[in-house]
Parts: structure tokens; C-alpha cells; sequence
């Protein structure tokens, strides 16, 4: 494409808000003016859909759910959640809620998987920085360390234990149903370390969950400080503009509110019927266009900021967990998808960019750049440590369009908690608008149950087997004997829990004594002896 | 596949070292015993090109460069090398080797990018924790803070420059070449900030870098704490192994000799000639049929593990930038690669697993178990917190085969830096044996050089603008006129540029003062005045 072309296409598919700054340039995308024009005529259905998750129909017909996110945050800041969670975290920071002992709170433990964890993580990042709980409680300005536990791995949990003094903790746990098991876990162990502590753990413990889940009766039972309600339209993946971003923001001292003007003033520029007038529908066709429909190209999230290094994290869980699905809204095997991946720029340029400028054509990529510097750091007279990071993306971003691969260019001001309200919006709105049009349900996560099934049956299996063991000890054999022993077929599975229960066998209560050790001819022995 | 074919499945395609536990089961992928006899057919010449890397024969013909990772590593503890660095980090640690003001050291900030980043980043993360720099220095046994800047965003800078005390900071550049853009960016702020608060730099500075390159001319001549020598031959993305690697672990107490030891033990492993006692090559045959030798499956990396958060980032520059490439060795255009992606299980299962159960069949994924908890963190009687996580590994697994999605299933007894070592040996071996496979060059990055000279051509109009801004002011106009007022042609890269610096004007030295609005008709509009 020539240079005056380019220049035409970059005004023609360039949208800009002025009144924020947020802009994002099209044009790097493989299509024609066609093609928008064939795409504009799906969007007036597209759009009736929109509106229908706005006016609080069920969209998530599975769970016979509505999809509140985008309505909800309009008039949170006017509920009683609102308000009761600025209180609570104010009384927090104040040093007016104490723990157990009278201490101020120094650190928040959040305590949730998924949706409860990715959002929070993303923001704290971006807002507060990788080193916030270095700060001295001064430099903090009273606010609280925050930590993330989210997952059910004791490493994590004996990580945060190493450097939270459970004194001054507040261990807030996040579960919409109440019973996801890594949170429950996480917290069944917090619990036992307070008491081994002798502390009180109620006194440093508040919830997030459904009203009447078993999180919620247990917290409410046992006199928590605190427990917030979590309505039950709030999905977990779209979650972070609700009180599951909200709680940990203002324990923080992140300006939550102007998160949501952001998330509100999306919604706003993206409520627009016209696909080249709204943002969202644009992404979600150039989404369409680039895979086809299919996601037959993978889509790589760069922004140009260390502290957005987490968005693609963040990304990947709003746009593959709502899109990866089986089946379309009709029942018919689909196989959807859109795999999403990324770091950041420029230090992306030393991993995976050789790759997307030689390698397979098979992607698109998104750069979002970030104009604000954030200290004067003069490299050469004229030029600046921020004007490589522009140089770097733009330079790239030719590049790559000169091997005819496909590039979004989106440009942010700062990376602030309005600016991030933006960009969750988009996306989330992106995703809505982009399920429409290959006609599936965003909104839930079937895979998800078929999984958890399978491995409550691993649990249950491992169960039987130290119930079972003590009877057949003492005996050594490999996994195949054993198996035959007990009387089970389930070699596969008995092996793996049997070297996972012999690894921990010193450190734990087993019913027998349990070891594994290599024989050159028949492979891995498992000894049992009687206690 | 019935039990009884899955488990024979399991035992003829399962490889283990009794000797460290590891282990790596390949029947979850989806190939037919004939598959594995045709790979077999192709080793024994890939295994003689194996055979010449380790003989020092030229094998990036490119860059006329041998490729010594392999060897280099088996004799690296008896080079002076080690010894400086084992030397100089035992004088830091002890407070021999002071700053500039006579105090010791407490932190250190390892400047590097890519390859200069990603191991550091991965080993310490894996082996100190997410939480090391907020441990005393009781805790830490003396060993230093480690921060990393491997950007050029003043926001990284910023923040490890808002928690580092830089009297008691060492900055240690990592630059092969001595030229990389940002780590000379960082290093010039760096010298700035020391030379503002009256420090000399000299005293908190070390390199590592080529003989005679620009970063070891400077640095000697300003007579820097030490100057560490990088070999030529080694390569950015193959470095962990090397000084690289070593000094920031070194710096911060982790058992390198062990890393080494893991690696060598490994390479010892992936030296059989044998296809299916080769767990390198068995995994570079699973990547090669899964895509077709085309990459035609994203590669999905999932360590059920919070330490080891950061492999897959590490393994997507290992892979990406050697296999993704555009030419074959004959010159043929391939476009190659491979695409690396995710972060850690169970975790993940809460975001892209929707996606992976029921969506797009276009990956495999290798899921990598460390079977040792690290606290006895009961959850049941009989239930432990970290067999959950087995119990979610093995129950997706099964899941997933279960729709005939494609599993690599590894186990390492433990986080440790031997297992790290065994772990980053069997992937440098895969990448290169599968690099023979696809017939190209693993070792050079000839993408990245088109990239780097486009970045460079925007960094000149920069600085040609700035120059010329001066003599039309004071006007006002969009980008557009301003590109054609001053006799210029390209609009686009202008308007970037326009953007960057009027975001910054307040900030920094401009010759005029330059500021953006937002006109309602004409779209951005730039105001520049005379100083």
C-alpha cells in the first residue's frame, strides 16, 4: 500500500474519544472497505442483542441467568454495597477495625480463583506497582500490602505466610458460590495457622460471596468481621468492576470509582448502533474477520507498559473462557475459540517477535501504547527513555505491516484506573458483541463443570486408597501390583496419587508408611508399611 | 482406548529417571506406534547434527557462530569465570566489597533484556519466591534484593528506583553485545539518579559483556566495581546456563553449581541416540506431529506450580525466537514456528480451560506436576491441600483426552534448581533437535534486526522533528498540515510522534512548548509555541 493509501485508511479506521484520549487504529488489519460494509450489515441484530443484555434479559440461557455487568456498575457507586465497602475498608485503614490482638491492619490476604483473583491482580499492578508491598505504611499512605492467593498449590500459601504477620492480616475470601475448593482450601489452612497462632480468626476474616452459600452461613456463623453480599447475576470473569474488584481496590487505596467512570464512559462510547462509530464492534469484526469467524488466528495482546503486564493474563480468561465453547446457541457442534497471548512491548521484542515478523502468519496483533511517561529521563538531548518505547512500537508495528502481517494500534494516555475502567469495558463489550456473531452463549463454562467432575473423582479415588492401603501392608510393588491388590483397575490414576502420597509421606498423616523407590528392572517400587 | 490399551500406551511411552524423578509421559498424544518408527527413521541424522553443535562445528552459519550452551555448561565451574563470579558475590554478601559510601550492599538491580531477563527472572521467581525482596536481611542470609529492568518504560524504571536506596544498590548491566538499546537506556538514568544524589557510580556499577565491546570499554574506563567477560558464542536466549544466569543468582544465594549439575544430568539424559530413550527428542517428535511440522498446534505450557509462573514465558522466547523463522537453511521460505502459551494450573482451569475442553482443537498441552508440597496443609483428615492440585491436573487430563485433546504429562519431584536445570536443558534440546527436523537455523534472529533498523528510522524523525519544530512555530494544525508544513511525507509516523511528545511537553526539554487538543472537526490539532 502506498503512503497516501495508508494515510486514508488510517483516518477512515482510526476511532477517537477525545474527551479521554483513547483512541485505536484499524487500518494495520487484513480487510477491505467491503468487508466492513458486509460486517455493518450483521450489527443491527448484533446491537438488538446488546440491548436486550442491557434491558436485563436472560443471556446466559444455561444458567437462566441476566448479564448485569455493563448495567450494573452505572449505579454502584449509589448502592448500599458501595458504600458499605468504603466504609469497611476506611475503618480498615484508619486502624478503627482492628484484628484480634488491637493491631492495625498492616496487609490483605485476597483469597479467590479465577475472576475473584485475575482483575485484582491486574489492577493493584497497574495502579500500585509491582513493589507496593515494599512501601513503608507511610509511603502506602496507610493503605494495606495486598496478596493473592489463587490457587490451591502450598507453595503460593507458604509464600504469603512467610511475609504476612497474621496479627495485622485481614484474609478476605472471594467465592460467588461459596464452595469453590482452592479458596475453601486456602482458607481452611489460614484458619488453622490463626489458631495455631492462638488468634482469633474471625476477627481477621471477611467474605465476598452469594447470600446463603455455605461461605456466607460459615462466615455469618462464626461472627466474621464482615461479610459483603455478591449478587448472583455477577459473572466471575466480568466481575472486576463489581464488588470483587471493589473490596481489594479500597484496600488498597486505588481510586475504584474512577474505574468504573471509565468502565461507564466505555459503556457509553460503545451503547453506539453504528459498527465504525463503536470501538467494541469494530474489535469484535476485525476478531471476526482475522479468524474467519473461527479464530483461526491467534490474538496477541502487547501493550507498550511495564505495568500492564498483566492484562493479556487478564485477557485471556474474559476472551477464551467466554468464547471457547463447544457448542453454538442452537445446540450444533462448534468448536469456537480465539486464543490470546502476550507480554509486553518492547521487551517482547527479544522473545516472541522474532516469530510474528518471520514466522507462521498466523496471528493478529494488538499494541497498546501508553503516550504519559511517567519521570523525565533524558537519554540523548533530543530523545527521551519513553520516545524509544514509541520508536520500538511504531517501528514494529511497519514491520510487521510490511510482511502484510495484522496490527491493531490502540493509544491510552496513562495507565490510570479510569483509563483501565476503558479498557475492560471495551473488551468486555468486544466479547459480548463478538459471541453474537458467531452465535454462542458468553456467559457460562460448561467445560469447566466436566472438569471439575473428573477430578473430584481423583480425590475420591485417592480416599479410598488410604483407606484401603493398611490392610494389604506390609507389601512393596509397583503401581500395577498395588492396583491388582486392592482389588482396583485404575492403575493410571493409583499410580499418580500413589507418587504424589509417597512425596509428601514424611510430611503428612498417613494411615501407612508409604515410600517409592526405583527398581532398574520393574520401574517405580511402592513400599507399605503399618505405622 | 479402553484402560487396559491406555495404561500398556502409558508404559511404553512414558520416559523416567529414577534417578531424579523426573518423568514425562507422551501416550496422551494423539500419534500411532508407525509415527514414532518414521520419527525414528529421521534421528540418527538429527542426532548427528547434535552431535556436531557439541563438537564445536559452525551451527548458526549466518552469524558464522558455534553454539556451546551444551558443552560450555559441563565445564563452566572450572573456568575463572565461576570463580570471579562465585568471588565477587561472596565480597558483596560478606560487605567486603562496599559502595560508594562504604555500606553494604543490600539489593541488586540486574539491567538486562530477553535473554538477559528471562532466566534470571524465571530462576528466581522458582527458587527465592515471589516475595524475597521484602524479606530482611536475616532472612534472605545476607543474600541480596534482586530487581530486574528489562524495558525501556520509565514506569519499571521508576518503581525499582522508588524502593531501591541506590547508596546500598548495585547495578549489574547484562548487555552481550554492550549496544542493547534499553539496557544502555536504563544504565544512562541509572548514572543520572547516582550523580544526582552525589554518588559515585563507579563503586555500585558491574557489566557483563563481550571484550571490547561499548559497554566494556565504558565501563573499565570508568573503572566500574568488575567487568565480567561474555563469551561470544553464547547465545541471549540460551544463556541460563552461562554468567548470565549466574551472577544474579549468585547475588541472591541460589545454588547455581545445582542448576548446572540439573542441566548437565539432563544432557547426559538427552545424549542417547535413541529416539524413545531421548526424552528431548520423543518431545521434539510429539511437537513435530502434533504440528504436522509446521507448528500447526499452539504449544500450551502448564506447570501446576505458583513458583514456576514464569516457564512459560521463559520457553516462549527459547521457542519462539529459534524456530520462528522465514527462511529453511537452504533458503527456502518456510515461515516456521511454533506458539508458546500459558501460565499455571490449577489457576488456569478458572481462564483459558473453558476453552481447551470444549473449544478449538488446536494445541497440545504439557502439563508439568511437582509432586512434594511444601507444608503439611491438611484439608481433611485424609485430604491434603496439595492433592487437590494433583487432583485437578490428573482429573483435566483425563478430561481433556477424553475429547481427544493432546497431553504431554511431566513430573519433577520439587522446585529446585537442579529440576530447573534438568527442565531448561530438555527444552534447549527439543528446540534444537527439532530445528533439524524443520531444517533451520534455531540460533540466529534475523527478524529482529529488520525490526530493530525500522525503530531506529523513527527515532530520526524524532530527532529531525524536534529540530525542525522550532521554525514553523508558532502554529497550530493537525498532523497532517504540520507533516506538510514542514516538507515532510510521513503523516503516520509524524502523528505518533506529535502524540508522544505533546503527552510529555510538560516533562521534559523541548525546544518549543507542544501541547494536543481535541477539535471536534479536524480530530487532533497541535499548539506549538516558541519557548
Amino acid at each position: 500500500m502506498d503512503a497516501r493509501a495508508w494515510l486514508e485508511r488510517c483516518h477512515k479506521y482510526t476511532y477517537i474519544d477525545g474527551e479521554s484520549g483513547f483512541q485505536v487504529n484499524f487500518a494495520g488489519m487484513a480487510f477491505e472497505d467491503a468487508d466492513i460494509e458486509t460486517m455493518a450489515e450483521r450489527f443491527p441484530a448484533v446491537h438488538e442483542e446488546m440491548r436486550k443484555i442491557e434491558m436485563g434479559e436472560i443471556k446466559n440461557p444455561d444458567e437462566h441467568r441476566k448479564v448485569t455487568h455493563f448495567t450494573d456498575r452505572s449505579v454502584y457507586t449509589g448502592t448500599s454495597v458501595y458504600s458499605e465497602v468504603e466504609a469497611f475498608a476506611a475503618g480498615i485503614r484508619s486502624g478503627e477495625i482492628k484484628g484480634s490482638t488491637g493491631k492495625p491492619f498492616e496487609s490483605a490476604i485476597i483469597n479467590g480463583i479465577g475472576g475473584s483473583a485475575l482483575g485484582p491482580q491486574l489492577l493493584q499492578m497497574a495502579v500500585n506497582g509491582p513493589y507496593w508491598n515494599e512501601f513503608s505504611r507511610e509511603k502506602r499512605g496507610g493503605n494495606l500490602k495486598i496478596y493473592f492467593l489463587d490457587n490451591t498449590d502450598t507453595a503460593g500459601l507458604a509464600d504469603a505466610l512467610s511475609v504476612c504477620d497474621l496479627e495485622t492480616t485481614l484474609v478476605v475470601s472471594v467465592s460467588k458460590s461459596g464452595g469453590t475448593q482452592e479458596t475453601q482450601n486456602n482458607l481452611v489452612v489460614c484458619q488453622a495457622q490463626y489458631a495455631a497462632k492462638g488468634l482469633d480468626f474471625a476477627k481477621h476474616a471477611a467474605a465476598v460471596t452469594m447470600r446463603e452459600s455455605k461461605l456466607d452461613s460459615m462466615a455469618r456463623s462464626a461472627k466474621w468481621l464482615r461479610v459483603f453480599e455478591m449478587a448472583e447475576s455477577i459473572g466471575g470473569r466480568t466481575s472486576e468492576t463489581s464488588i470483587v474488584g471493589h473490596l481489594p481496590a479500597a484496600l488498597a487505596g486505588i481510586d475504584f470509582e474512577a474505574l468504573l467512570r471509565g468502565a461507564c464512559h466505555m459503556d457509553n462510547l460503545t451503547r453506539n448502533q453504528y459498527l465504525t462509530h463503536n470501538p467494541a464492534y469494530m474489535l469484535a469484526s476485525m476478531w471476526y474477520l482475522a479468524g474467519k469467524g473461527k479464530g483461526d488466528r491467534n490474538m496477541v495482546i502487547v501493550p507498550y507498559s511495564d505495568r500492564l503486564i498483566l492484562l493479556s493474563r487478564y485477557l485471556q480468561q474474559l476472551v477464551m473462557e467466554s468464547l471457547g465453547k463447544e457448542k453454538d446457541l442452537d445446540g450444533k457442534t462448534v468448536h469456537q475459540g480465539l486464543n490470546v497471548f502476550g507480554n509486553k512491548g518492547g521487551t517482547d521484542a527479544h522473545a516472541f517477535i522474532q516469530q510474528l515478523n518471520d514466522g507462521r502468519d498466523d496471528f493478529f496483533v494488538t499494541f497498546i501504547e501508553i503516550l504519559e511517561d511517567v519521570m523525565n529521563a533524558p537519554i540523548t538531548g533530543q530523545v527521551a527513555m519513553g520516545d524509544y518505547l514509541h520508536g520500538f512500537m511504531t517501528g514494529l508495528s511497519n514491520a510487521l505491516r510490511s510482511k502484510k502481517r495484522q496490527v491493531i494500534e490502540m493509544k491510552l494516555n496513562s495507565v490510570s484506573p479510569f483509563n483501565l475502567g476503558m479498557l475492560i469495558a471495551l473488551y468486555e463489550r468486544a466479547v459480548a458483541a463478538y459471541a453474537e456473531l458467531i452465535h454462542i452463549n458468553a456467559f457460562h463454562q460448561p467445560g469447566v463443570q466436566a472438569y471439575k467432575l473428573a477430578s473430584k473423582g481423583i480425590i475420591q479415588m485417592l480416599t479410598e486408597l488410604e483407606e484401603k492401603l493398611p490392610a494389604i501392608a506390609p507389601f512393596t510393588g509397583t503401581a500395577g501390583e498395588i492396583t491388582a491388590k486392592l482389588g482396583m483397575t485404575e492403575e493410571y490414576e493409583v499410580e499418580g496419587i500413589l507418587a504424589k502420597l509417597a512425596a509428601n509421606g514424611p510430611r503428612r498423616s498417613l494411615p501407612v508408611n508409604l515410600r517409592r523407590s526405583w527398581n532398574k528392572d520393574k520401574g517405580w517400587e511402592y513400599t507399605i508399611a503399618p505405622k
